[in-house]
């Protein structure tokens, strides 16, 4: 069986949005084992559409949609794909009930537009939507063909292909060989002198190793073709550990661990608590360390210390260091992180205080000057200055310094176990 | 002349890379007023190359292929293009200088593999690289077809594009007229509700307009094609008015601002100052606030308040009434804002408090319950209540409660001018 993604929306023609649904589409039908040769974006237009089915109803059996089902006139996905099989579209009385009910929920009424949205091709399966009010459909109108629909929304798509598609393809016997990966992580080591550090086993075949980067963080993942986990596992496990005597302290975690969840592990475990006190990152600390469900069984909270004043209030930073070292300085992220655990009356404190730009940087204290303070309640504490290239934006410089302000508590954790 | 994006790589069909080019070139076509109507990703496979060939050069007259230009055996877009048309491959003398140049600027010395690069189809002219070392061509194999290649490599291709592709498309005149577009942005009201308010100019040909949602923020496009700006303003601005007229306050913003933003603006007009008292979204309303430059002007800082205790310590809620009403209530949330407005001296504060999930949620308290209080420095505060679906994740919640909130103070600061 041969898959073809098919994204439909102007949006994606005007290059308004990033294609990230066909990105995740991709991803899973190579992990299911599901071939897949073609791409096409198309606009919201019936004509074109219908052009897409001709060509792609030739060369694929299965066709996975996306966007178009939503309430407004331009969303014609279905009734196109419909009229293409001159098939009729029925109203089905259960999906205007759901509709009804999720308006309901919400405490409002279902508009007209969304009775649309109940109508679906003569012999078509509902494909649910857990979340939104656009179902799809599962529907095989021809013999060889199958076509699923989901709408654009991202959050949507995915969770209606977690839930339906997936366990459909899987009871049709379409997805045979699968590819297993796992993705180490890493910080504190660049892409090109990781990639030296491990350069022979980025030439292997089966299971190959890639290597990715983005904000700071380095990635490796390495992918196994076989018939079972067990068998993959049986050739990842070794390369992986390879890599893993290779580079040290500098891997972190794996897959979906990043480095807020590690952290929280290596407190969880042994019985300590957090707090933050942010400067330029303005609660991106905190938010990221909250993002973790349960992080507040070890995650206390902090001190948003945008406004110097808010520095000496509520923290305890001496006012006479201010004037003579400048909010941004050792000495004042030292005193935040320290000034944050004894308020708190946490384990451990991080203070952070830069400049983040893109105004505000002067000659001795450029725009990337960063000061990371970590302190704790056994009256220690230490800080750490980084000078992020003033090429790099605001945005770049708030995410590194909260990455690598975790990053420094983890290994202080992890060296002192 | 309609132009179509061509995108040649297995690591897209494979999903390891997100095809942010296609976004890029997308853009520019709008902007340059080329009509595009689909997008193409093909693997690195000559059959299947040559297939898209034969489709696009039906449908398109302009041609862009990314990727497929590299020095490794599976880049062979350029000679599967030459092959489709019959055309021989011929090894260019400047070319190799060039790529010799590059090699010795960084001490090293041309591999074999680079020859290939050289190689172009007889009759094409070069697309210089002003970065990488792989060459894209301009090319008219027949009439009525022209055809560009770029390689993968984001900066390699976007300088390309604009220091040669751009010129040479305005030199054949194929760049007459513009897309101009303004996009509104909307907080309080659903698409379809919107969708059903302004329906009529839902259906407008120049300008269009055309509505997108994401995390409960509703944006309304309106795209003129035009010869100049002058004369798309003249198109857009009434259509513009007569959205702003319809949707009143729910209309916050146009084209790169935010709700943050938009309260920064708000807030610096009036000369006054906000403080932030955060439970659930720890840190994350903020991180979006101190995310625009400048906001140091009007954000003081604020607490993040995870655990009771803290909320008591440092924002004077009562004990009692954590105990009797529980940290997700209205009371909770009115005291930390009077109380963040308190602490930190501001004219404003907003306290959230809520239960973001997945775990936590009681039948009384239910995951998506949130409650926002709102306090200013005048001894006023007001608390609202939001219960969103618990089928929404943490992520959801979170960013949707920190949008709610910025909203609300919005509308304050709006109604009270």
């Amino acid at each position: 069986m041969i898959a073809e993604i098919i994204c439909v929306g102007t949006e994606l023609l005007l290059g308004d949005i990033l294609n990230s649904n066909a990105q995740f589409l991709a991803k899973q039908l190579a992990n299911l084992g599901i071939a897949h040769y073609y791409q096409t974006v198309v606009g919201d237009n019936p004509d074109r559409i219908k052009q897409v089915l001709a060509i792609a109803t030739q060369r694929s059996q299965i066709l996975i949609f996306t966007g178009g089902l939503g309430p407004t006139p331009d969303d014609l996905t279905v009734a196109t794909i419909a009229d293409f099989f001159d098939t009729p579209l029925i109203e089905i009385p259960e999906i205007i009930e759901d509709i009804t009910k999720k308006f309901a929920r919400r405490g409002r009424t279902m508009t007209a537009s969304n009775r649309k949205q109940a109508l679906i091709p003569q012999g078509a399966n509902i494909l649910p939507n857990p979340i939104g009010t656009a179902p799809g459909i599962i529907w095989q109108p021809v013999a060889d063909v199958t076509i699923m629909t989901f709408p654009g929304v991202p959050t949507e798509m995915k969770s209606m292909w977690q839930e339906t598609a997936i366990p459909y393809m899987q009871s049709q016997g379409w997805c045979d060989q699968t590819i297993y990966s796992r993705t180490l992580k890493f910080w504190g080591i660049s892409e090109s002198g990781l990639a030296e550090k491990v350069a022979p086993l980025l030439e292997m075949e089966n299971p190959t190793v890639a290597p990715y980067a983005n904000y700071g963080e380095v990635k490796l993942r390495i992918s196994a073709r076989a018939k079972s986990q067990e068998l993959a596992d049986q050739l990842i496990i070794p390369v992986e550990q390879e890599i893993r005597d290779i580079a040290g302290i500098d891997c972190y975690g794996m897959n979906d661990e990043s480095l807020a969840s590690v952290v929280g592990k290596l407190l969880l475990d042994r019985g300590e608590t957090l707090a933050v006190a942010e400067s330029c990152t303005g609660g991106g600390l905190g938010s990221m360390l909250t993002s973790i469900p349960g992080s507040s069984k070890y995650f206390y909270g902090g001190v948003i210390a945008y406004e110097n004043q808010v520095k000496i209030t509520l923290l305890d930073v001496s006012e006479q260091d201010l004037i003579a070292e400048g909010a941004v300085s050792h000495r004042v992220a030292k005193q935040m992180a320290s000034g944050v655990v004894k308020k708190l009356g946490t384990n451990w404190g991080i203070g952070i205080t830069g400049v983040a730009g893109p105004g505000g940087g002067t000659d001795t204290k450029p725009v990337g000057l960063v000061y990371i303070g970590i302190a704790s309640s056994k009256d220690e504490v230490e800080s750490f200055e980084y000078r992020f290239s003033h090429l790099r934006d605001r945005d770049w410089i708030r995410r590194v310094s909260i990455s690598t302000a975790l990053d420094l508590l983890r290994r202080k954790l992890q060296l002192s176990k």
